[in-house]
């Protein structure tokens, strides 16, 4: 294997320390700030939220994506989102920037922000102050470090989600290979949707490439991976995600788009395909992850649109809840995701570990042994397949199930 | 008033008669078919799902409405949608037509079909036959007739839907006004969204009017009211909503689009709404009607995509479910509506019956009364409004909270 999987996440790759807290935001007994620092600077990229309301950290970390292209660290706090809190917000970025800043002897316009929670409140900033200064002394590059930054950035997430791999890349010095790393966490839970999901994704790696090509990699997986996924079709005013490059791995820099590049491309792809995965699968209130394969569609962007209609479906997802083999709810998913294709060719399957069943063909929805459709309807990833037999295109989207628990969720989410 | 008010639905217009049965094709112990039949041949015009996958008697109509350009009766079943069901689906049609055309003595070819339900089986067209035998035999021009029918075609529905109205149009004899009538009913309860919902709805009128013109009516109603509905963003394979008109008022025939075409279209639009704004209310599962205003827009169709998203967002459906005034979700759904706007510049109200809230102004959310949040939270229609500062357009949006029973009804419709 050219990318194995090795233990841990944002504290994976060499020079990334992390460390958290609990600041009192919002929740109580239980940490609710997180801190990512490098000791060397590092080249950054990110995408954020197509939404036209962009909470106030967005705006912030764009602003340094965009122009400043470099960071040293990274503060998040859980509970307010920072969002629809006008110049008071950018205030409050400023603020906190400033405060990690001094703390860690960086920058102000390298330190990169995040927020999650409620939109509406103003950031209690000498509680966030405070958490800055106890998180700046306690950093460590521990994998246990990570996994506790990983758990205090969570919202209504019930795990926390991390991932990280490794690779060889040919050496700085010419001798050889060197060990390069790359690991990442997520949180999001609600208000997930393609472009992009509620999500906060913080990915590090100690590679040495060039800043444009690190963005150019992290836009190329993006569409195939956080934009393939969808909870409840809720496109948030904070989703956010960042990768930082440190280059303390010591290999030879990537500066084209040749082998080495390709490498850091499929690397990134897995941890961010992975965090992808974990996240749809802990959509609010999941009981099951939802899968959707296409193929044989004429274009990619077609058999994506398709791919995530279905897993968007209120009433796909509440059928997948109910174990009710009701796939004519599938088909009608793909009717309205906006692609022309021919009913008469499609063929839609239930996949499972072990067995497949066909639920549609020649234009007629399928007889099938309901026993076996319950069973696999019962595992915790229910997978459906769809040949549109027009193309050697295809695309797979993740969602989850639409259960009593996402409306109990969000029916009181502010208390 | 021009427009006025009466009692009942398809009936209510001169010669058009109703009826309906038990068929016992999946309910048991209730009606299930409906027929409407009018004395006189009628102009007919529709709109149609926009989903690629049309059930059986979708294709059906839309051929007659097309081609044919005029019907004499309409022939409903409740339980099976008669999708996904191929060249089998088609035959059914033609039978349940023939037989149609039989017993009512008119052509196959101005017979048109409705079906909803569950996608997927095949229609018993023995019972279906029979259904329509004794249809015929009891048809009736009462209001009760009428009513009676749209109990038959409900599926998950809680209550019937029927609105009526009457106007005077000058007598095709010239000597003073006629009275003009136009009512009608409508289906819809899970898989509502705009372009359309997942509906079946039939208006009869009495107007004499050009078959061009009826049909051009119905294409400029329809995107401000059945198409400014949603419960649950899924558009289904059999949406049909259908208008028929006999012509027996004795109005001078409407030829131009003069003022008793505009009358009409005031009339038809009427009804149309309070048919789309029943059907909203009465979503699966749902406690409240959602009414999303949005005024002050540049366009048109800026301010229905506005409108639209907001009724669709699973979080604000939740949050009115929970009586929880987390307006940045209502904002936050304004954001991903794909239009561009100043968060600066818009305000966000709750509007009651006696009291208005406002939620967000100066790119801030603001501080609020809560108890009285609630108050306006707990009436049966919830209404936002939100200016958006950048022009003069204005659309509104219905839809309904999501609730537990929503997803229980859904998890388990099959059965």
């Amino acid at each position: 294997m050219k990318i194995e999987r090795i233990a841990g996440g944002v504290t994976a790759a060499k020079g990334f320390k992390a460390a958290c807290c609990a600041a009192g935001i919002k929740y109580q007994g239980r940490t609710d700030m997180a801190m990512i620092s490098s000791d060397a600077p590092c080249g950054v990229a990110g995408t954020f939220t197509t939404n036209v309301v962009k909470a106030a950290p967005v705006i912030w970390d764009r602003q340094i994506v965009q122009t400043v292209k470099a960071a040293q660290a990274v503060v998040v706090n859980a509970g307010i989102a920072n969002a629809a809190t006008g110049a008071a917000g950018m205030a409050m970025c400023e603020q906190t920037a400033a405060c990690a800043a001094r703390a860690l002897g960086v920058p102000a316009d390298q330190v990169l922000l995040g927020s999650t929670g409620v939109i509406g409140p103003n950031l209690p900033i000498d509680r966030i102050a405070a958490g800055v200064a106890e998180m700046a002394k306690t950093l460590s590059d521990t994998l246990e470090a990570g996994t506790a930054a990983s758990r205090a950035i969570m919202t209504t997430d019930t795990v926390n989600k991390e991932c990280a791999v490794a690779f060889d890349l040919p050496a700085a010095n010419g001798q050889g290979a060197v060990r390069v790393h790359l690991g990442g966490m997520t949180k999001g839970s609600g208000m997930i949707h393609p472009n992009m999901c509620t999500m906060l994704g913080y990915v590090t790696t100690d590679c040495a490439i060039d800043q444009a090509l690190l963005q150019r990699a992290l836009s190329a997986v993006v569409p195939d991976t956080f934009n393939m996924i969808s909870v409840d079709g809720d496109t948030s005013t904070n989703d956010t995600l960042l990768l930082l490059a440190n280059g303390l791995a010591g290999n030879a820099p990537i500066a084209g788009e040749g082998e080495a590049y390709q490498t850091f491309v499929e690397a990134l792809f897995t941890v961010c395909r992975d965090l992808a995965v974990k996240m749809a699968g802990d959509g609010e209130g999941a009981t099951h992850l939802v899968e959707m394969r296409v193929t044989g569609v004429d274009t990619k962007e077609h058999a994506r649109a398709l791919a995530r209609s279905v897993v968007g479906s209120s009433l796909v997802k509440a059928m997948v809840f109910g174990k009710d083999a009701n796939c004519g709810r599938v088909l009608c998913a793909l009717g309205y995701a906006g692609v022309d294709f021919d009913p008469a060719v499609i063929e839609l399957y239930l996949v499972g570990e072990t067995d497949t069943l066909c639920f549609y063909r020649d234009g007629c929805v399928q007889a099938f042994d309901e026993d076996a459709a319950l069973k696999l309807l019962s595992e915790r990833a229910v997978r459906f397949l769809c040949d549109m037999g027009m193309g050697d295109q295809e695309a797979t989207a993740w969602g989850c199930d639409l259960t009593y628990d996402y409306v109990k969720i969000n029916g009181d989410y502010r208390s």
